[in-house]
């Protein structure tokens, strides 16, 4: 144990070195050509053993210029997240223990502590009580649990509705359960048009609150109205945004998702908790134990308890719950607010200097911490304009296409972000114009 | 990043202080009831933040003895596994970077840091060069990801052709998929028989070396030559096995699987790595593709870039490949198999020990580090000595069906097991025989 306690003081060093300083890290977007990671690194493993030291100057000296970071206060691109201080050591914890939840037994702490931190999750997002919790590696998977449940749920109906909005896991999940996808155009705001919903041979609805594009809130009440009366089954994928349910005036936005068969909320997103942790909650988990369940001999005991496994694809689990259970102690409902908060005064901030300028126009209604906008001219010129900023390496924003228009994005989402980074971001753009 | 470092030395002592005094942890299985863990925690999340002190506090007080050790080295159940060093504290690191692969850019040391220890792992594990290799959360899902690509790449042929003893991994994923699943019975050493497999109307035929429930090896190379000769996909599932083919002296029971269309391996069962972490081998990445990839335009960039979501469900991936990395250089070939030969080893000696006293059978081939015996008498008796022997809390073995008969599994695989366990299990095993 010598050694991993010297490796560890080592890894631990690194870690803090790295966080300390990757404000600093430029560029935040990789710059490495394809390929040059790759051709950096010897094309064997070592036939002899090497010492841990030699895996951190690697790091140092051939990984870090491929690595994009993510962890900056000035990456605003695609949705930012925070692997939090709390979040980092549970992972070093989760991976000391080594639990794989294959059924209860095999880790009695993991199974419960996962259903009683979802428990917390759901009332800190004022989610109704009783939902049944756990966690996927990505909303992707947890589209393909919604989907085969909906499917197992209603056979012989085989088409999923969602927005022109939606999230392409949603296609993707369809596509692996071979369901027909029925896009809904959205209206001027990128929410779903209710008027243009035709739940004919729908087994699954899959609304939306926080757009990746624009973080657009399809019309959940109606939807959820729409489909009990259909008998279809309603996800609602608040990947992003669900997290700032823990902010109590932001509750309206989410009207409606308490009524969802399922909802989708990734606090690997936006809850400060690293990569990965999907959060998966539904008022209906004996359909997807209908869906998933298949108990082979060698595991069959403890026939009084439901292992996590029958909900969902895969048997083995490792012990995510630690790392979300970390940070809800160590931030506090409290804090969490205070972090969702601040993203959202940034965002409004941002969003006023793009309307108060000439030239510029805000593109999107924003009601998280995503703000949307463009500057005058052509698409080219927006893109080269985006290309531009990125490659100062200062700050690291992202682009979508909304009626049609190459759009940019800043998002705000890294518990490191300050308004000065805000503002740097700002200038960086209005200098990239010229 | 005071409390970063304070709260990290604190959180990697008790990591160390874990690991040092695993092998005397009682007992191994947890023995708590259901519902324990769960009623001893808070019914909310705190409103204010607590120091990451109480969480250590709490994992000591009240998540302790709902953990199954997995890292005791009298683990003996399923298939154990070893969350090694250079595993956990790379792991600490993954967390603390927190690259998110959503894309190629996103993280570029992502990506090709996992395709080049993939390629690594499958020239330790003596497979060709040029597979295409990735890392899935699980066996699992790799089997969703195997029969989504075969299904696609033969419309309208809807069976999976596996064995009786197969992984419940594939009935799961064919019934995802909506696939027949056609179950072909096993031989007197629980392989595959080649005379009952019918392959008509057949996409995808899933055969095991070393499975589950006894380690038995199918027929590969005859398979190989069905499933050519008919355009079936063969998926080589060696999920706990695979990594065995580290040793040349054990490549000859891998005989055929570099003919696969499609291998899963899991270095979080047998090669030193901490949960999750299986790999995925193919060498038609392209009918992969052809399943999965959607690019929506948010993140159309890097044109002529593959990025890996485009071969399976997630999106989004974490830094996984850091943790293999790591293991494979700071083990080396030498080491890696060193720890496989000395498992062999030790399970060749209790398979000896078994065999050479009276009133104890052998049940089942031993080729790798898995032996499967029982006692003389009923079912009943071995399942009452079965849960003697866990009740101890000395060590902890499970349980399989093999014709139809009641048998015990003894499966070596922590790379903290010595001679010393092993006989401390043969000595609890005949202690409870009374």
């Amino acid at each position: 144990m010598t050694s991993f306690r010297d490796d560890g003081a080592a890894a631990l060093e690194w870690a803090a070195a790295y966080l300390e300083g990757v404000d600093g890290q430029r560029p935040v977007l990789s710059s490495v050509e394809p390929g040059a990671i790759r051709s950096a690194l010897p094309e064997r493993a070592p036939d002899t053993a090497e010492p841990f030291a030699a895996v951190l100057r690697d790091l140092d000296e051939i990984l870090m210029p491929g690595l994009t970071h993510w962890q900056s206060p000035r990456y605003f691109a695609y949705f930012p997240s925070t692997g939090s201080g709390p979040g980092i050591l549970a992972e070093l914890l989760a991976a000391a223990l080594n639990q794989v939840g294959i059924l209860w037994r095999t880790s009695p702490a993991l199974q419960e502590l996962e259903e009683v931190t979802l428990a917390w999750l759901a009332e800190l997002l004022g989610l109704p009580p009783g939902l049944h919790g756990h966690i996927e590696d990505s909303a992707s998977s947890g589209l393909v649990t919604a989907l085969a449940a909906a499917r197992a749920a209603a056979p012989g109906r085989r088409v999923v509705v969602c927005s022109e909005h939606t999230h392409s896991s949603t296609a993707k999940a369809a596509r692996l359960l071979e369901l027909e996808l029925r896009t809904v155009p959205g209206d001027e705001a990128f929410a779903m048009r209710p008027k243009s919903i035709d739940l004919a041979d729908a087994c699954a609805l899959v609304a939306t609150i926080g757009t990746t594009s624009s973080t657009a809130i399809d019309p959940v009440p109606l939807l959820a109205d729409r489909c009990a009366a259909a008998g279809v089954w309603l996800h609602v994928d608040a990947a992003y945004a669900g997290s700032a349910a823990v902010c109590p005036e932001l509750r309206p936005l989410f009207a409606g998702w308490e009524r969802a068969d399922s909802i989708g909320v990734n606090p690997h997103k936006w809850l400060l908790t690293p990569m990965d942790c999907s959060a998966f909650f539904t008022s209906r988990p004996d359909d997807l134990r209908q869906a998933f369940s298949l108990v082979p001999e060698y595991l069959r005991v403890d026939e009084d308890v439901v292992s996590l496994s029958e909900y969902a694809v895969p048997l083995g689990r490792r012990f995510r719950a630690l790392k979300l259970w970390a940070v809800l102690r160590c931030y506090g409902r409290e804090g969490l607010q205070a972090v969702i908060r601040e993203h959202v005064r940034l965002a409004e901030l941002f969003e006023e200097w793009v309307r108060a300028e000439p030239g510029w126009e805000v593109c999107a209604p924003r009601p998280f911490s995503l703000v949307c906008f463009r500057r005058e001219g052509t698409d080219e010129e927006n893109e080269t304009l985006l290309e531009r900023v990125n490659a100062t390496g200062e700050v690291f924003l992202s682009h979508t296409r909304l009626d049609g228009r190459f759009v940019l994005r800043l998002a705000i989402g890294n518990a490191r972000t300050t308004e000065d980074d805000v503002q740097l971001a700002w200038d960086v753009l209005r200098a990239s114009c010229a």
